[in-house]
């Protein structure tokens, strides 16, 4: 199988693709990596400029050499593009299997909108830096594979339907035109790197939305490296999503095996055949 | 004239009040100033549990001894109690005047939303504490006072209507219960303390609104104390806000003399007079 690497949002190295690629030869010799060369462009805080990015994005997506589409890190960036890109995709991106998390829900919520039967939230090539990232890029690698129930997130419902988001980038996403239909799914929700005020704020807008009203329940995800909050906030993420979840009459269903770090499991987005 | 100072989002500093009183004494004798208790009660992060800062608001909102509210601080919290506190206001709360930003934006919005005549955006008690900080307090109690055209924001157009927010704030309450319709209106936008990635994702939340796409434009105030971007963003917030207008269809209007600062002018919400 081919996989197209592109780079959507913030920079990325070239050295990090080599340590990717070196696991993948050893691990997965049946997968070919192919890291697009605008993954390693640099405009400011992006990897390219906007139209670089689209470019590269829509060469790869409708590129029938390619059985899957493999973002290469969040950041961010990806909200700049994904609604053109996603309008330019023929039907040969929509047959790939497509990965990626946090600052790339921006591109699956809209490949979801549009009907792209085959998405998932998971570990990208950046994870490799993180401590223990060998694992995250091995179930990635497994997942676009074969499928293993091992690389999937445990709590998946069979017969339900699933979709995964950080918690700001699906704040921000509803009410634009990369917001999917959310009814009857279980959201599984994630962090990192903000101070919880702003998680309070993002999930107050987030619970507010009649389309989060429909979902299923939400289960939440690790927060992690959160900021400080000076004065301290006073109620950790799981206090904060059971308030917004009970205002909002939405079922909160637990923890979910997913955030930014190695053990991140893999969540494909729409009805489960765990 | 008697106003009722309220503190919906966070703690607030009796100190604080005391250097506000004490200016108010000396330059608008007539103006009688009175910190609800709730404003020095502090719960966390905020200044009082959520039940102790919505009673607080509904109380000074309903009592028709009152000529005006104005809000303490900003910070976070209002859009915890917002939507419920205006529930139960009554005739006695649309009568007064109402002044805040930042964080209250979350009321002003949804007073705005509910018809409330007499709504500003502008300096607040905890500005005192800033730089040229007494300059703040005397432009917010002169407008309390006699509503004179040097407190206004330079720019309102005689016959527009206006309304004003901080970026993510506005970019949070958008798809709430506490939306205003904002059409025709001339939006003034600020922002502090963000890094320039999420005020660029704000922008484009915001911009991709039906409800922001029908305004008559936007104008740009301050933008300060913007955060470390890794790698620099390399995009100031000018060519940022003219990017998304731009993207939008929405006219940028240019500048705007509002911001997190004492030199901040007043916005009042809806049919400008001036």
């Amino acid at each position: 199988m081919r996989i197209g690497v592109v780079a959507p949002s913030s920079r990325f190295g070239e050295e990090t693709a080599q340590r990717v690629t070196a696991i993948a030869a050893r691990v997965r010799p049946e997968v070919e990596l192919h890291f697009h060369p605008q993954c390693f462009r640099a405009h400011n805080h992006f990897a390219g400029t906007d139209r670089e990015r689209e470019e590269a994005l829509v060469e790869v997506a409708n590129d029938p050499a390619y059985d899957a589409v493999w973002f290469a890190r969040g950041g961010y960036g990806s909200c700049r593009i994904a609604e053109a890109a996603i309008a330019r995709m023929g039907e040969a991106a929509r047959a790939k299997a497509w990965l990626g998390y946090s600052d790339a829900g921006f591109l699956l919520a809209g490949l979801y909108r549009a009907g792209f039967p085959s998405l998932a939230h998971g570990p990208m090539p950046q994870d490799v830096v993180r401590e223990g990232g060998e694992a995250a890029i091995e179930r990635a690698l497994a997942w676009f594979a074969s499928r293993p129930s091992e690389a999937l997130e445990p709590g998946l419902e069979p017969g339900a339907r699933h979709a995964a988001f950080n918690i700001v980038v699906l704040a921000m996403l509803l009410g634009t035109p990369l917001e999917p239909d959310l009814a009857g799914h279980v959201l599984l929700l994630e962090e990192v790197s903000e101070p919880m005020y702003a998680i309070d704020r993002a999930l107050f807008r987030l619970t507010a939305s009649a389309n989060v009203r429909g979902a299923a329940g939400i289960r939440l995800g690790r927060v992690s490296d959160v900021l400080e909050n000076d004065p301290e906030f006073g109620e950790d993420e799981e206090k904060v999503i059971r308030f917004w979840c009970a205002k909002a009459g939405i079922p909160y269903l637990g923890r979910a095996d997913i955030g930014h770090d190695s053990a991140n499991r893999i969540v494909p987005f729409g009805l489960s055949e765990a």
